[in-house]
């Protein structure tokens, strides 16, 4: 039986990037020892306090259909937090909880884009972004985003892309390059949305994890609240991915237009992990940083060990919980670097090229694992990326 | 800023039938007492053992991502179940997890119709039918199930609609009606879809209960396999409506593409929910059976009232939670019925035009209310409408 040319061509042909995930997963499968430094998730579970609430409210009841929009309780707490962060004032009918930050891209995109219109992102980018794109019918558009300029894209980059699109999916701070768009930049994205009618979409679910410089969200800019949708999550900030729970803010219009998407798509996130969430973020700054200290930690353990070589170039990591390395002092492809290195050493790291040709000769590295194998690892790679290299 | 037509054109305009339901929501708020037998939701919470294997999953550390397409353990449940219930030998492969029966709903025919495919569904139709085949840009063709054929469609009322359609929706046992389709119905179902070469999206979320014939599911006929997709979910069966957690059972190539899909728009269903569904689940019939009995007995209670009197007509109730009542005698419609019920009595139930032409003069009772309070309500209903008739 036939199925949809949408579904069917999601992933748009080729290698998903995730090839070397996948082998390191079988060797794993085998018995193997590998060291994964492939996936964005915390070496720690979710705080059981925060379990602990979740529990409280299933336990009082709260197991049944909760309102599509997410709850009064956990609606206010991101509207004040967001307000709180960015200074642009932010009310409930602003802000509709979904279940994951995925979903709330999909669903945004969805708000904006008819089949057929073309919707922009930067290279590199998450995994999931083009797939995203094409799965609501848009024909996704990419925008070059080079090492050279610290793989931010600048006003022109996109301007040069910007004819006829609907929409700019943009991602600060960044997965997979670490960095964190500069005033600059967002400026840049703001003037060229504006000047475009673009929609932004900007994914800020790494909000929380800055290590050097400040997060500037793109709605903060004049103009570009009425035109942006912000896509914020608690799985990074507080280690809740399995959870499945996050929220799109923007214009009252479009929120109210995306919580009747919400009923003919999800019916909402079940109130117990809202009540968590709710849970979650009356605990303030402190349970964040919890959080957040692991990676801090381990970028400025990565941070001496790469300064005492030249061979392995880093990318300014400032943010998110990933170090891209720039590896073509090898001669290497990341796609080859990455294989010869889990081969060798059993480490995996991620190709670059996973993550779009942008990054071509770089891998990306997780922090997620504890630090004093992080330290022994990254070592590891360095003094093999010396003794691989012409 | 300019909305895409699909998410601004999701409810096709006029109201979404659910005035009603706000209006007596808004007399709740005001404090005033309503007895609502408007939605499906259960009386009783999910059941205290199935939240402590829930809580139980997440302390032992359960919270990080789960596999896209779900737990083994509960990809095998699912399909045990499936085999054990219908005969059709189905596996993990068979099988998607899914975050609830709408999301199911809503990938289903993501899968299997592109943008302007027409879809077909049965009038009188569950509330988000119609606005999910708009969702995935398919444009809604009903069939007009009436009341003189017990609300079940024929082939000859398919086949008169299926002219150029890709799918067919088909709900037994039904919302809002309760009638579970007989062996002729999901026979025709079978003819009209292999004829017009129709993918047939089954909604089966009520499949345990109920209290008069069988169930048949129509993957179960000669052929259907290859072309039926069927929705299940753990809402109904086990009150984890809130939970969201439902699955996709189809043939393998199809659930491939979804679990491509689900990577694309919800990132997988939470670990710890899919354990405390995985251990409801094994609980076996018991269970299912006394979250069930509620509905079982109010029925009986229903039918001995309706069975005294000759002016409310009741559909014949076979299954689900619902009791679709004949009012025409009274020479209202089933909005003003209800509407003028509400007022004098302070009784929600939903116009049965809320869910399609078909079922106009109708009112859809929930046997949500406690026994005893059902029964006065049922009867206060009934005496009404004998007041009011001409």
């Amino acid at each position: 039986m036939k199925l949809s040319k949408r579904i069917t061509g999601l992933t748009g042909g080729g290698s998903d990037g995730w090839d070397l995930f996948i082998k390191a997963r079988g060797m794993i499968d085998a018995g193997q020892a590998v060291t994964e430094l492939t996936i964005g998730e915390h070496d720690i579970s979710t705080d059981q306090s925060i379990l602990d609430a979740m529990h409280r409210s299933a336990s009082n009841g709260h197991t049944g259909y909760a309102m599509v929009p997410g709850t009064d309780a956990l609606r206010d707490a991101v509207a004040a937090r967001l307000t709180a962060r960015t200074g642009v004032p932010t009310s409930r009918d602003n802000v509709l909880i979904t279940p994951g930050g995925q979903s709330a891209l999909f669903a945004s995109h969805h708000a904006v884009c008819d089949e057929g219109d073309v919707a922009l992102y930067c290279d590199p980018y998450y995994a999931t972004y083009p797939g995203t794109l094409r799965g609501v019918g848009a024909v996704p558009r990419s925008i070059a985003c080079l090492p050279e300029n610290a793989f931010q894209p600048s006003y022109d980059d996109i301007a040069a892309k910007a004819d006829g699109a609907k929409s700019l999916l943009v991602n600060t701070p960044n997965n997979p390059t670490g960095v964190v768009y500069s005033r600059d930049t967002v400026e840049g994205i703001a003037r060229a949305c504006q000047e475009y009618d673009l929609w932004c979409i900007s994914d800020e679910v790494y909000d929380t994890q800055i290590w050097d410089g400040t997060h500037i969200s793109p709605r903060t800019i004049d103009g570009m609240e009425a035109r942006t949708l912000v896509i914020g999550s608690m799985s990074k900030s507080h280690a809740m991915t399995g959870s499945r729970v996050g929220w799109i803010a923007g214009p009252t219009e479009a929120i109210e237009h995306l919580i009747n998407l919400a009923t003919h798509t999800t019916y909402g996130v079940p109130g117990y992990i809202q009540d968590a969430a709710t849970f979650a973020l009356a605990q303030g700054l402190a349970l964040e940083e919890k959080v957040g200290a692991p990676f801090r930690r381990r970028r400025a353990l990565g941070q001496a060990i790469l300064a005492k070589q030249n061979v392995v170039g880093l990318v300014p990591s400032s943010g998110a919980m990933y170090m891209m390395l720039d590896i073509r002092a090898t001669g290497l492809s990341g796609d080859d670097f990455a294989d010869k290195l889990l081969e060798a050493h059993h480490i995996a790291v991620m190709p670059g090229e996973s993550f779009g040709a942008s990054a071509a000769g770089h891998v990306r590295v997780a922090m997620t694992v504890e630090d004093s194998a992080f330290e022994v690892t990254l070592q590891t790679l360095v003094d093999f990326a010396k003794e691989i290299r012409p």
